[in-house]
C-alpha cells in the first residue's frame, strides 16, 4: 500500500512516501516558512521525483494532533483536500504515536513523548517496545503538567527515554526528580512524516469526512470564553 | 555557512541543506530511479521550497567515496558542475565519515562503517566518540575482507556498533566470531546528505578542480587489464 504522509504539528514540516512500510522518499523542512506554503509543494515534488502521481497513492495520512493548532489544521486540511480530489481515504494518526515511530527505538525504557504545550504543560503519551519490537501504548494522549508526569513515572519505577521538541525541558525536570531519564540527540528526537506513515500502516483508512483534529485542549479563545462565562 | 550536500554513493540518494550545522531541509529518495535523474531536481526543489537560490549557498559538498563507482561519479560531477557555474568552493567528504555522522550515536562502542564492496569485501572505516561527543577516526577508509576486519576488532577487544548497507552481513559475521556487535534498525543505518553536510563543516572547502573521487579500489576494467598485463 502506497501511503503519502504529512507531519506539520510543530515547527518542522515533513512529507513521506512509503510502500508497504518501506520508505521510498522523505522530505523534511525547518526553514521558518509557513507550512501552508511549503507542505503541498514538498508533496508535489516528492511524487514527481519518484515518477509517481496522486492517483498512485492508496491513502493520505497526517498527524491529527496534539500539537500546534494551526499546524494540525494545515495537515488535516491538506489531507482532506487531497482525499476529496482523488476519492481516496485518509488516516489520521496521533502525533505522539508517529513521534515514537520516528525516532531510534529504545529497548527496556518507557518511551515518553513530550511536546511543549505551553502553560507549564507538555502534550504527552507513554509507550514501550514489546518483545517483538512493536510499539505498545501505555496511556492515552493528553496535556499534563511536568509535576504530574514525574509523579506518574516515579510510580512506574522504570528508566525513561524522552523524545519530542519538549524533550530537553522534560528530561531535565525528570532527572531533577531523581528519575533515570535520557534523550536522543536533537536530530533524532522529532516527529517526522515517516513516523506518520508507519503509524498509518497500523490503522484503518477512513472517509476523509471523519478525519478531525485532536487538540486535547481548548483553544485560547475557547478557554477565555469559558472563563468569562464561569465568572458570571 | 550554508552548505548544500549530496549523497549518492549507494542505492538511496539524498540532498540536504544546513546552516552552521543546523538542518534546514533534507530530501531522501530510494525509489529505484537513477541518481543522475533524481539528484539535481531534488536539490532544485529543496532550495526553491526553502525560499533560497544557488547563489545563497556558500559551499557544495558530496560524499566522494568509497561506494558505488557510478554513484560517486554522479555526486562528484554534480558538485563540480554547481561550483563551476556559481564560482563557489567544494568539499568532498569520506562516505564512511558522513555515514558515522548520519546515524544515532553509540557511546562506548567502536563505530564500524560497512558498505558492501562485493568480492567478499566491505568498504570500512572505524571511529569512536570522544568524551565531548565528537567523532574520532581510528583508521583510514579501506576495502577489507570480513575475516581481516574481525581479526582486527578482536585485537581491539571492544564492543562494536555496525552501520551502513553492509551492516547486516558484517554484524552477523562479527557475532559468529564472538565479537559483541550490534546495529541500529535499517532506517537509522544508512549514510545521508545530512551526514555529508556535518562532515563538510569539519573540512576546508577547496577549488572544485581538486575534488576527485576516492574509490579505494581499482575498477573492474582496470583490475582486469592489470591481471592481463601481469599474466604476460
Amino acid at each position: 500500500m502506497l501511503i503519502l504522509g504529512f507531519e506539520s504539528s510543530a515547527k518542522a514540516a515533513s512529507v513521506a512516501l512509503t510502500s508497504d512500510g518501506e520508505v521510498i522518499s522523505q522530505y523534511f523542512q525547518k526553514s521558518g516558512l509557513t507550512h501552508s506554503k511549503t507542505l503541498l509543494p514538498m508533496a508535489e515534488d516528492l511524487l514527481k521525483n519518484a515518477g509517481l502521481s496522486l492517483s498512485d497513492v492508496d491513502a493520505f495520512a497526517c498527524a491529527k494532533g496534539p500539537g500546534s493548532f494551526t499546524g494540525i489544521r494545515i495537515g488535516v486540511s491538506t489531507v482532506k483536500g487531497l482525499c476529496w480530489g482523488t476519492g481516496k481515504n485518509a488516516v489520521g494518526v496521533s502525533t505522539l504515536e508517529a513521534m515514537a515511530l520516528s525516532v531510534p527505538p529504545a529497548k527496556d525504557r518507557i518511551i515518553c513523548g513530550a511536546m511543549d504545550a505551553r502553560r507549564n504543560q507538555v502534550y504527552n503519551a507513554l509507550f514501550e517496545l514489546s518483545g517483538d519490537g512493536s510499539l505498545v501504548r501505555l496511556c492515552e494522549d493528553r496535556a499534563i503538567s511536568l509535576e504530574d508526569l514525574a509523579a506518574e513515572l516515579k510510580e512506574m519505577a522504570r528508566p525513561v527515554y524522552v523524545i519530542g521538541d519538549g524533550a530537553g525541558l522534560c528530561c531535565s525536570f525528570l532527572e531533577k526528580e531523581g528519575i533515570d531519564a535520557i534523550m536522543p540527540p536533537e536530530e533524532f528526537r522529532l516527529q517526522t512524516a515517516v513516523g506518520v506513515c508507519k503509524a498509518a500502516e497500523k490503522h484503518k483508512a477512513e472517509s476523509a469526512a471523519d478525519l478531525l483534529p485532536a487538540y486535547h485542549r481548548l483553544s485560547q479563545a475557547e478557554r477565555e470564553r469559558q472563563e468569562k462565562l464561569n465568572s458570571k
